[in-house]
């Protein structure tokens, strides 16, 4: 099943696509929907499917949990060690955009070392605390695509990555939650960023060092996982930060996000 | 004033407090309050306060903003330099438990190496987004108290401390938000953490790096404030983590946070 979150004249709403069409659902957005509000399954009004109506895909997740250094050959690029444990951080709920929203960039006196971040994100289905592989594989409700945009000098201005990685309005999240059973464990995907049509990250999910069902797993054993927490497995290597010299995102420039089976993100960078 | 939350038998509600009585309130919690539902000096049935009912001051922030090395005695004890910004790192809602309740200790094969860190947290009344000194200051809408309880090897496993400072049922928060109205800016204030008695931190919010201002200003620069969001402003030294030997807390014991003119928390820990 592939479900999306669309914004109304009425507020935000769940919807399940179908071909070109939506099913307009009864849920304010696709995590209200795995709370278990209305029947992903249900019928409702169809119509076709716009790219700008995309709202994030989960508006109020719980939690979003971030996992840095987990692809072997961005471990490599920046200089990194091969982690014993998932590296996680957290961003905030007003970090996110739609699909197709446009990306703010900070002011210019605030920081122009904006960075693209490619991202498998999982959704969490099913509540689970001290979880068996078995039971964080079925806590999983699908996979969608996230850019975890960072602002480089602020994530690095500390020892604590936060700040650079939760700015407002600067991490795309959508279009779609493809159900694990569409997409299994989320291994296997091709995993791209381009930015203005040029390839900038192109590897494979199967390169994570920690995957979905490790993430869950050991996460579930610090706190308990709801229905509607995201959850980004980090990114792969090619970001702007690790290149010589290093390049940035602009005002202007268009990020494209693709992870294969999954969806595309197509942002373009706004300095207001 | 003093505003708190309670448990009933019909969920959380907001109370005023007034002497040694309550009077409650029509709003879930302190941060509903603070999001408008309610009237913080509206009427209601006033009867005796008791410990026992009291629920974490806020129940679902939007955002735990926690700061790192934020008192100098701290960051001299863990060896660590005075920092140019503030270190963020986040907590999630389920780590929270109210003043009175029991901390719950992970399973031994998990963690022993738990530790205090007594810290003045505030709490966000307005909605802010970068923020003036003078905006920041009035973007608080008072004080509570905190222990940021550490797990110390999963802070340390990897560079970053969400993992270590997220553990479910570990962050007492509470027992009062005592407006700036009372208690200024938050600075002055003698804050201690006892352990079954014994003094292990003693120092004065005076002591702070970045204070409760400089905090909200610098982290509106990044994302929107809104109210109910709490941001914890780090702990002075005496941490058991810099003691010779280490000591950490186990079975029984009990973790008294308090800040003067603010309120205390008092937890016994449980390994279940």
């Amino acid at each position: 099943m592939r479900l999306t979150t669309i914004r109304t004249d009425s507020g935000t709403r769940a919807a399940r696509v179908e071909g070109d069409e939506l099913v307009i659902l009864d849920a304010a957005d696709v995590g209200d929907l795995l709370r278990g509000h209305g029947d992903p399954e249900g019928g409702g009004t169809a119509r076709p499917a716009t790219d700008h109506e995309l709202a994030p895909l989960v508006t109020h997740p719980g939690k979003i949990v971030c996992v840095g250094v987990n692809y072997r050959d961005h471990i490599e690029e920046m200089g990194r060690e091969v982690p014993g444990a998932p590296t996680y951080f957290a961003k905030f709920r007003q970090a996110l955009i739609g699909a197709h929203d446009d990306i703010t960039l900070p002011a210019p006196d605030v920081s122009t070392h904006i960075d693209w971040e490619a991202e498998l994100a999982l959704v969490i289905g099913r509540e689970v605390r001290h979880a068996s592989a078995s039971e964080a594989m079925a806590a999983i409700a699908g996979f969608t695509v996230m850019n975890d945009v960072s602002v480089r000098d602020y994530q690095r201005r500390t020892t604590q990555f936060l700040a650079g990685k939760t700015f407002e309005g600067m991490t795309p999240l959508g279009p779609l939650l493809v159900t694990t059973d569409e997409c299994g464990d989320g291994s296997g995907l091709a995993i791209t960023a381009e930015v203005d049509g040029v390839v900038k990250q192109s590897s494979n999910t199967s390169e994570l060092v920690f995957n979905a069902v490790d993430i869950v797993q050991d996460l579930s054993t610090i706190i308990t996982l709801e229905p509607g927490d995201v959850i980004a497995t980090g990114t792969p290597g090619g970001v702007g930060a690790a290149r010589t010299p290093p390049e940035w995102l602009t005002d202007g420039a268009v990020l494209r996000t693709e992870i294969s089976g999954i969806g595309a993100c197509e942002n373009t960078c706004r300095r207001p």
